[in-house]
C-alpha cells in the first residue's frame, strides 16, 4: 500500500497531502493492549536472560569469525525457542580481517610497554616491527595541516580526548581520527598510526574500532592506545626528548566470505507482508563477549517480539526482527538487506533499532512525516510514565536502520542513557556485568509499546523523503 | 639510648615504666612548626611531580627486573634533586621470576578466550599447554575439604568474592585463596589453579600477586581470572554440563639477584643516630607502572622530606626515607634491612609506611606504649583538621613496617581510604590517572605532622614488645 507513495516524484508535499489523509489515530483498544505490554515487560521481561546466553554460549563474533558462526546458529535456535512464527537467515558477504598480536612500546628515552589494539582492517608492520619517533596531533585536521617533513618516516600519535555526555554526543568528533586518521597520516608519509582510544574511560584497555580503508594506496598499521598510555607519551612528550616507539603487528585481510542476517517474524495477521523491522546487530568486536554492543539490543528486540508473540492474537502487520552481520565493519548486513529488498521497501512501514549499550531509555526521538505526530503523541502517553522525554524528528533510528532511512523508510529511535557507554565500547571490557537486568526491563517496555502500536495500528506512517531526494 | 629498654627482659610493665618516666609532651613550639609544615604541604606540596616521574620515567618496576634497576637509579637521583643530606643504597638478594604468556580459554562447551594472569611464581604449563575440566570451589577451605576424586587431574576454580570496604578489610578473607589455593589444588594432585581476582572492580583486568610456595613439592601452574571472566565460568558451569580449559602459561623461575633498598636520610641536628623510618616500596608489579602500588607511597614519604628539609634548622633527629625493594614478593627488602641492622633497631624510634595508594587519609593509628598517648593526642590536634579521626593502636605500621614492629619498634598509621583501591590493586590498570594530587596534597600534611614531631621531640616513645616476647 505504500507503492503510490514511494511512486510520486513530487516529494514531500504530495507524501503529506496523503499522510494527512491516511491519519488515524490510535484507537484507546489499541492503547490499552499496549499498556498492559508495557506493565508486563516491567514486571517480568528478561532480555538479561537471552543477553547472558549470547556473551556466555557465544561469546566473541566478530564476522566471518567462528563465533559469527555460532552466534547465527545461536541467533536461530533462541528465536524458535523464543515462539517466533518464521526464522530465516539471509546470506551476506563479509570482508574479512585476522586480529594477530599488537604489541607497541616505549624504546626510548624512557623504555615501557604500550597497551595497544589495532584498529580495524589494520596492516601488518614489516616482520620484526618497526621503531620510529612518534609525533603529536591535537586532532586529525592538524595532522591533516602537517608537512611531510614533520612526519614523514614517524609514527603519527592523534591525541584527541573525547568528550562523556548522555547523547554519546563527543562520539562523533573524536571518531575522526579514527576513520580518517590512518589515510591523513599515510598519505603524509607516516610509518604508523597511533590513536588515543576513542573512549571516555581512564581504564587500560584500548579501543578497537573501524577505520576507513577505500582506496588507501600506502596502507600502515594503525593502533588504538588505552588513555593512560596515550597520557605517558603526552608526559613523555612534553619532557622535550624525542620519544621512539616499536611496533610490532601481525594482522591479515582474507577474501570476501560468507555471513548472515538472521531474520525472525511475528507474522502479521492482517498484513502479513507488510512489516516494522527492528533491528540489532548480531557480530562484535572480538576483544569482548559483546554485553553492550550489541548483545543488549539483539535481547531486547528479541524478547519484544517475544512478548508480543504472547498476545492472544498477532498484530495486524508482522513485526519483523533483524540481527544485522558485520554491522562493526561498515554497516555491511543492513546495506546488503536494503539491496536486496529495494522493490518491496515500500512494505517496511517504518524501522528502529537498539545499538547504544543497556541503559535506561530517556527519549523518543523519530522520523515521521509531521502529519503522523499525533500518532508519536499517542506512543508519548504511555512512554512518560517510563520516564522517557519526547525528542526531535530527525532519528536515523540507529546505525544499520540509517540505510533504510536514506530510502526513506520512517523510524523510531529509543534513546539509551549512554553516559557509560563510551567507557566500554570496543574493549576487552565490554561484558555482561556491564548490564543491569532493571534497565534492560525498561528498554523492553519502550519497545513493546513502540513495536505494538506500530505494527497494530491501521494507517500507515507514510514516507520521510531524505534531503537529497 | 634505647638500649637499656631492649635489653630488659621483663617486658611490658618495666617498659611502661620508663616510658611514663621520660614522658613529655610535645612544647607548643614544635606544634607550631607542625602546623606550618601542615598548610605548607597543602597549599604547595607536590608529590604528584615525583609519582609522575617515577611512573613515566621508569614505568613498570619488579624486583629484580631491568626497571627495578632503573628504579634504584631514578630514586638515588631524586632524593638527591631533593635536598636529602645523605643518599645510598644496601644491597639485597632478591628471588627473580620471569613473567612469559598466559593464555586461557574455555574449550568445551562454549569455546571463548579468557583473560588471566600468572599469580607470582606461576610455573609454567607443559610445553603445548594442558586442557582440563575445572572444578568450582566457594573458597580455600572448601577446596581442602575436597576429595582427591573431585578433583585429581582437574583445573581448581576458586571463585571467592572481596568485599569493599574503606579499610579494606575485604582483603584479607580474599587473598587466602592465592597465597595458600595453590598449595591446597597442588596437594589434591589438581593439574592447575584459578583463582577468581582478590580485588573489587568488575573490569577484565586479572589481578596478580605473590602466593606463598616454600616446601611444595609439586606446584603446579596458577592464574588469577579477571571478575567478567570468573563471572563467566560460574555461569557456565550453572549450564550443568562440564566445563573443559586449556591454559598455555611460560614463566620461568631464575636464581636469586641483587636488587637495593634505597634511602634517603635528613640527618639530625643532636641524635643523628637515632631516626624514625618512613617507607614505601619502590619496587611494583610488571604489568602496571605501579602508581597506586606504590609510586604514591615513594612520592609521599619523599616529599614530606624535602618539606622538612626545606626548615632553618634540621629536626632533633635523622628522618629516614627508606623505599623497600622487593617488598611485593614477601617483604624480603624489610626483612634483610632489619636483619642487617637488627644491633642498632633501638635507635629506630619508630616506622611508618605509606602503601596503600592514594586515598585521602581518614584514620591516625599507633602502636605507642600506653604511656606516650598524650604525643599521638598532640599529634592529632594538627591531623583533625585535616579530616582524620583517632583509631587503635594495634597499628602495624605498613606491610614491611611489620618486620620492625615484630621487633618492637612502635608504629604510626595514617590510614587512607582504600575504597577503591583494590578495584585497581596488581592490575594493568594501577596507573597515574588514579591519582588525585590534591589527596597526595593530604596525605603530605599529614606525614609531615608526624614526621617532624617524631624527629624533633626531646623523649622517645619507648618500645611495644609484641605478645609472643
Amino acid at each position: 500500500m505504500f507503492k503510490p507513495l514511494l511512486s510520486l516524484t513530487g516529494g514531500l508535499i504530495a507524501t503529506m497531502a496523503i499522510s494527512i489523509a491516511q491519519a488515524k489515530p490510535l484507537p484507546q483498544e489499541d492503547l490499552s493492549v499496549a499498556e498492559v505490554l508495557r506493565d508486563r515487560a516491567l514486571e517480568s521481561s528478561d532480555a538479561y536472560s537471552i543477553v547472558e546466553s549470547l556473551t556466555v554460549e557465544v561469546g566473541p563474533r566478530r564476522t566471518g569469525t567462528e563465533g559469527d558462526r555460532r552466534a547465527v546458529a545461536w541467533a536461530q535456535q533462541k528465536m524458535k525457542d523464543l515462539g517466533f512464527d518464521r526464522v530465516y537467515t539471509e546470506q551476506i558477504d563479509v570482508p574479512r580481517w585476522v586480529r594477530g598480536h599488537a604489541h607497541a612500546e616505549v624504546v626510548s628515552p624512557y623504555p615501557q610497554p604500550l597497551v595497544v589494539s589495532s584498529l580495524g582492517y589494520s596492516v601488518a608492520t614489516p616482520e620484526g616491527g618497526l621503531t620510529a619517533e612518534i609525533v603529536e596531533f591535537a586532532d586529525v585536521e592538524a595532522l591533516l595541516k602537517a608537512t611531510p617533513k614533520q612526519i614523514k618516516g614517524k609514527i603519527a600519535f592523534i591525541n584527541k580526548r573525547m568528550e562523556r555526555a548522555r547523547t554519546g554526543e563527543g562520539y562523533g568528533p573524536a571518531v575522526q581520527g579514527r576513520s580518517r586518521g590512518m589515510r591523513a597520516a599515510s598519505e603524509k608519509g607516516a610509518a604508523a598510526l597511533l590513536l588515543r582510544s576513542v573512549g571516555t574511560d581512564s581504564d587500560r584497555f584500548a579501543h578497537t574500532g573501524m577505520m576507513s580503508i577505500d582506496d588507501i594506496e600506502n596502507p600502515i598499521p594503525a593502533l588504538a592506545l588505552s588513555a593512560p598510555d596515550a597520557n605517558l607519551l603526552e608526559v613523555m612528550l612534553k619532557r622535550g626528548t624525542p620519544v621512539e616507539v616499536k611496533l610490532n603487528v601481525d594482522n591479515e585481510r582474507l577474501a570476501d566470505g560468507p555471513s548472515f542476517n538472521v531474520i525472525g517474524e511475528i507474522t502479521g495477521r492482517e498484513k502479513p507482508e507488510e512489516a516494522m523491522i527492528i533491528g540489532a546487530h548480531l557480530d562484535s568486536w572480538d576483544e569482548a563477549t559483546g554485553a553492550l554492543d550489541d548483545g543488549a539490543g539483539v535481547a531486547i528486540v528479541m524478547e519484544t517480539a517475544r512478548l508480543i508473540a504472547e498476545l492472544p492474537d498477532r498484530p495486524r502487520r508482522t513485526l519483523r526482527v533483524v540481527l544485522f552481520g558485520a554491522e562493526e565493519i561498515g554497516l555491511v548486513g543492513a546495506k546488503q538487506y536494503v539491496d536486496a529488498h529495494r522493490h518491496e521497501l515500500d512494505n517496511i512501514i517504518a524501522v528502529s533499532e537498539s545499538d547504544f549499550g543497556a541503559g535506561k531509555i530517556w527519549r523518543f526521538d523519530t522520523r515521521l512525516p509531521e502529519s503522523k505526530f499525533d500518532i508519536a503523541d499517542q506512543m508519548m502517553q504511555l512512554l512518560a510514565p517510563l520516564g522517557i522525554e519526547r525528542g526531535n524528528n530527525e532519528s536515523y533510528g540507529g546505525p544499520d536502520s540509517s540505510i533504510f532511512v536514506a530510502q526513506g523508510v520512517p523510524a523510531f529511535g529509543l534513546y539509551q542513557d549512554g553516559t557509560d557507554y563510551f567507557d566500554y565500547h570496543h574493549t576487552p571490557n565490554d561484558t555482561l556485568d556491564k548490564i543491569d537486568p532493571e534497565n534492560l526491563r525498561q528498554n523492553v517496555a519502550a519497545w513493546v509499546v513502540m513495536s505494538f502500536l506500530a505494527t497494530e495500528m491501521e494507517g500507515d506512517l507514510g514516507r520521510v523523503p531524505t534531503k537529497s531526494e
